[in-house]
């Protein structure tokens, strides 16, 4: 895309977590002709890694970002809870039935939040959430009905939304299983080997915990070698 | 009530801030039969003599509360903005036409979120808020429709939606007058000598701004003396 155009292009608001489904979503929206503006969450996960693994994708990408501490002060979460177990992945993963333990209340909801909070105020027109409800771990606020109910409450509480400047909520990615979201990130650039998925955050991913289940078995299914595994 | 009574009591989050509507909000939610337990944000406002006046009604009203400091790293509002006039009061508050310059973009839907999800964390039935679209000074995400809205939203996105433990989203004041509201608390014990409902924060209320204007206006509309003014 060259310069002159810059101008003219539309901001979006991307929520990246540095995984996988987040960094692709961040390509297809620069591939949508969006100028992406990013959104890091640090909400005291058990580890860092994730959020430094966004910086260094936003950096890589060439986008803005601006990191946000969120301090729950209650816990409800094995993500957010030292003392609860991380590792007991249910073994069939279909929402309504089996939420994990990792599911963090109101989690997408309270980022979602802020995104149109900063989408209205820098005057982007859409706000990218790579959320997927295929092949993951049955979170309930990543199903598109929660993104089509999440799209009319934005549209009806802000000053944008009652002004006709509707700011449009994608999840690209919500149907998609993970091979083909690794198809898709790869075939539009994204940097894999930069984004981090393990929910444990030791030296190197754990192997063990759902998100690495997914991960791994996402990968072998697209028939792509993952990047970010050594060897 | 009496205490044997207490341990059966549903639960409800009330988000108060410290002003004349969260606190009849909360003496409804007392009188309906929930043990309340307030949210207070601190997001910066210029001054911090709502979340004083918000902390010493929960000592007053004997509820548990958390204070949750919100940084947003962006303005769009003057209620935010030190260098943004605060006192231009636009003279026919309509909303839809004239929202007004304290507008925070996505302000109670943020709050909201938080709130829902310290309920789904402590399990509470119901969630309170004070907004009001009447009377008052045109913000979007004040008026009925967004609230039906979040409710839609807040089922669909959290484990106790999808198994059936609604979460009630109440805005019981949102269709009262200014009067309305005052009245209303006054019978239900709120106490509204310790309320804080001034945007400058000086010493005492200005009087000129918005939400001064409109606690005049409903005092004496109500016929009453407002308790918080001195002589």
């Amino acid at each position: 895309m060259r310069n002159k155009k810059k101008k003219s292009m539309p901001k979006a608001v991307v929520l990246l977590s540095g995984g996988l489904d987040s960094s692709t979503c961040l390509y297809f929206a620069k591939r949508k002709g969006f100028v992406p503006e990013c959104l890091i969450f640090d909400y005291n996960q058990r580890h860092k890694k994730e959020v430094e693994a966004a910086k260094r994708l936003c950096r890589y990408a060439g986008c803005g970002f601006k990191v946000l501490r969120i301090n729950l002060p209650w816990k409800g979460s094995s993500l957010l809870d030292e003392r609860t177990g991380i590792l007991k992945r249910p073994k069939t993963p279909t929402y309504g039935s089996a939420i994990p333990s990792t599911y963090v209340p109101g989690r997408n909801i309270i980022f979602l939040s802020y995104a149109l909070s900063y989408a209205e105020t820098i005057g982007a027109e859409a706000i990218f959430i790579g959320a997927n409800a295929i092949d993951y771990s049955g979170y309930p606020d990543c199903r598109p009905e929660f993104y089509r109910s999440f799209q009319e409450t934005a549209s009806c509480g802000t000053k944008a939304g009652v002004e006709g400047k509707k700011i449009k909520i994608c999840a690209p990615l919500i149907k998609k299983t993970k091979a083909q979201i690794i198809r898709l990130g790869k075939k539009l650039g994204a940097p894999f080997q930069m984004t981090w998925s393990c929910y444990v955050g030791g030296k190197s991913p754990c192997g063990k915990c759902d998100s690495c289940y997914f991960r791994a078995k996402g990968f072998r299914q697209a028939g792509i070698k993952d990047p970010a595994l050594k060897g």
